[in-house]
């Protein structure tokens, strides 16, 4: 008998302590308070265990504007959109649906998926109980304004910590998993 | 020569993952999930360092709901309101001007002050740079809604790790300076 699949989705972020994924105008340049040399915040590792790459059309094109390859090597990419025509060959699918689109993923055989936001995909992913770990690198600034991880409505739920890690800049990084 | 006065004012607060500090109508219940026999989460070894009380007028009137004498046996309570006119006997005094009162117990001799919230309170302090300390509890849960610790256009400011402490539960206390 194969075993049942049992892929996670995970979403693996950082936040200002006022719960800002980024500041005015998409503004990321709070990264660099924690910014050291040698250290990933445990990226790479995080990486080794999914193979698949969920991210709504403006944090893919966010992360496109950096004028990097994307930082994906080897993973399916996997963009939220009901309007992307440009850079489609880059990634491995669109879907104007992610809800149908993690449902399939999660019936497929693979490794973890690693949802890489933006907020909106990820309040969409929440509400209809596709999220099932929380890995949120905490940082210490306060940003006032700017794009909130978590949009109003939301849903309730529990979550148990799995691990806390701080590290020397001052960044902490929670890990939850869905109860 | 006389030691300058150095009064911190700290805020001490629970929060959700996703930053709220009370559910939809007030609702605190979610902070039942971290209660646990003998463990106050430093709060009464928290409490012998300061010797003042701030707090905002809806908080009061919240922590008055529970029907309990208040919590801050012999220390200096001070509401922060423009309409408070029941429950004066039970406080030390009350402003319309938070600012002025931090500012002018700042100026006395004293052990340091607490901000037991709520948001609006914390809102207008953290904009006039008269917070000092935050210590979050960051409780494990998702609220979705309701009274968000940080409100939109707070300020930006740099703060530094002080400590972090996880507890049985799965909270997590964060520490934080301001730089």
């Amino acid at each position: 008998m194969m075993q049942p699949i049992s892929r996670k989705v995970i979403v693996y972020i950082a936040m200002s302590i006022d719960g800002f994924i980024a500041g005015n105008n998409d503004d990321l340049s709070f990264l660099s308070i924690v910014e050291q040399e040698g250290e990933d915040y445990g990226y790479k590792k995080f990486l080794e265990r999914v193979d698949t790459i969920l991210i709504g059309r403006r944090t893919f094109e966010k992360v496109l504007s950096f004028g990097q390859p994307l930082p994906y090597s080897q993973k399916k990419v996997y963009v939220v959109s009901t309007t992307l025509q440009e850079n489609r060959d880059l990634i491995d699918g669109v879907s104007d649906n992610p809800v149908d689109l993690v449902s399939s993923l999660k019936s497929q055989y693979g490794l973890d998926i690693y949802c890489d936001g933006g907020a909106e995909l990820i309040h969409t992913l929440l509400k209809n109980n596709l999220i099932d770990e929380l890995i949120i690198s905490v940082i210490p600034t306060l940003l006032g304004n700017g794009i909130r991880l978590f949009k109003e409505n939301g849903p309730m739920c529990e979550l148990q910590l799995l691990s806390v890690q701080p590290y020397e800049k001052g960044l902490v990084q929670l890990h939850y998993i869905k109860k």
